[in-house]
């Protein structure tokens, strides 16, 4: 059987508190035993992840949106180049079996919206009353909400008890 | 030079008010001789549109999700066939000069989405004050509001201009 | 019903010879209504065959690798902008009725690999004894030999007869 | 750094010395602390090459074109759906260091042509004289032959020495 894989989807350009809230998600998949996903690049969310994953011991992997490597994160174990730009969002919640959205992004934004769309768990990390409220309006039920990453991951393994 | 193509967006399973609102949105765009793509599928916003270009002589494309052309609308005149499952929202948005966004779903909140993040010019036809917030919050200059079809397309003929 | 599109795949970097054909290709494919389909590029056998079509009044679609329109050429009328690179190749055979490589290049290779695995039929125009061979071993009853644009013409004709 | 990744391709309907062949090579690929990479389906090459790389204890990837995991081979321990259908092929090979082709099939060709495209070095694992020719006709220089697994490892530890 495969690998539960949690995906951890944020912006490039984030803030410091995103960053910190997102290496600690890293280090709690990781923990968790759970291998990480992210989009892979060397910038904000995706590599402050990694970075937590891994410094945890964990796997990591990196959906990246170039024809090859570039602007990789150090603190990813396996690349997936996909030259698909943007449309490497919708692999990134295919893959992942709960996705988290820490901090927001417009790419953020698709991929909470691909994530629901294919009937994924999407976790909204710390995000303000106006995005859980529009995510809410548009899939009540598969939207949680968790104020920090304690939250995140207590709802993450009670997710993955329903999923099996 | 290839033709203007504009973009409209919308949930298969639209609202009757958004279905006739996607109908005169078609039509108005095919009156002003500018080329629709939808999503292609024979559902909702996306059948409407291209049944109003068609009625009004216009060209129409589809950009379907799936291998074949199982499922498509009768007024698409130029079927993409992509198998690309909701990657293809992507190429949607990236194949439109402008998008108009009429009615939402979860599709078309990614496509509104990657539409922003590829710089494209965006209008949200008849949302709701939510939606509009939302998306105003994340991208305000390239994220225009139109309450009906005239003003939607009066939005898209000025930023066609912008655009030259 | 959705309009006939034939696709041409060649290379980039095409002989002399096999631009003359394309150009041919392309002008006969408009003056039997069809719409003509290609990699969009302003290069070789995608660039001839666009030209081709136009000079006899046809329609072209190109499909482009990048994330906009960059690169394109000046006789495409659809640019449909996919940002998926190489893998843009599988939409090019699954969007054409019929497929018909003029000259080779590893592009082609893929497109005509690509084309018989989606059961499309292919037609090898004015290809080496040793492409012939090779794709012929692979899916005999879909590969189709034409050593001019008429004959090739003559099949289109005859398969999309059988389509029917 | 990211791990080396190595990708066996291969068809679906393999002959039984083909299969013998990708569990040997997956053996040895993971005897060799590489990740081996196929397209994850739980047939033919892909599967035999899974399960031998995990009987050695290496980890594997599979690459899958539906929009689940549906049919994935027992012995994939990352699943990446991609939900591309044939476009994925594309992905396999972007995401390989190296590429060995162990038996043929269209799905195959297409791998092998899109990663010389994409200047990838390719094994032609026992394949016949035309398909070596073939492609040597292509890419002379990044095309290699094998006609066993241990000259096929003995190649790809050269290839990896040379990009390094």
């Amino acid at each position: 059987m495969s690998k539960i894989i949690i995906g951890v989807m944020g912006a490039g350009l984030a803030t410091p508190q995103d960053v910190a809230l997102a290496y600690q998600l890293g280090k709690s998949i990781a923990e968790n035993d759970w291998v990480l996903l992210t989009g892979g690049r060397k910038v904000g969310v995706m590599d402050a992840a990694s970075k937590g994953a891994q410094a945890a011991g964990g796997l990591t992997i990196g959906i990246l949106p170039h024809h090859n490597t570039t602007g990789i994160s150090d603190a990813v174990d396996i690349a997936i180049v996909t030259d698909l730009g943007n449309a490497r969002n919708n692999i990134n919640v295919l893959s992942s079996q709960v996705i988290i959205a820490c901090g927001i992004g417009l790419g953020t934004v698709s991929e909470i919206a691909l994530a629901l769309k294919n009937n994924k768990p999407v976790i909204l990390l710390n995000q303000t009353e106006l995005t859980e409220q529009f995510f809410k309006s548009l899939a009540e039920e598969r939207v949680f909400l968790a104020k920090n990453v304690d939250l995140a991951i207590a709802l993450t393994k009670e997710i993955l008890q329903d999923l099996k």
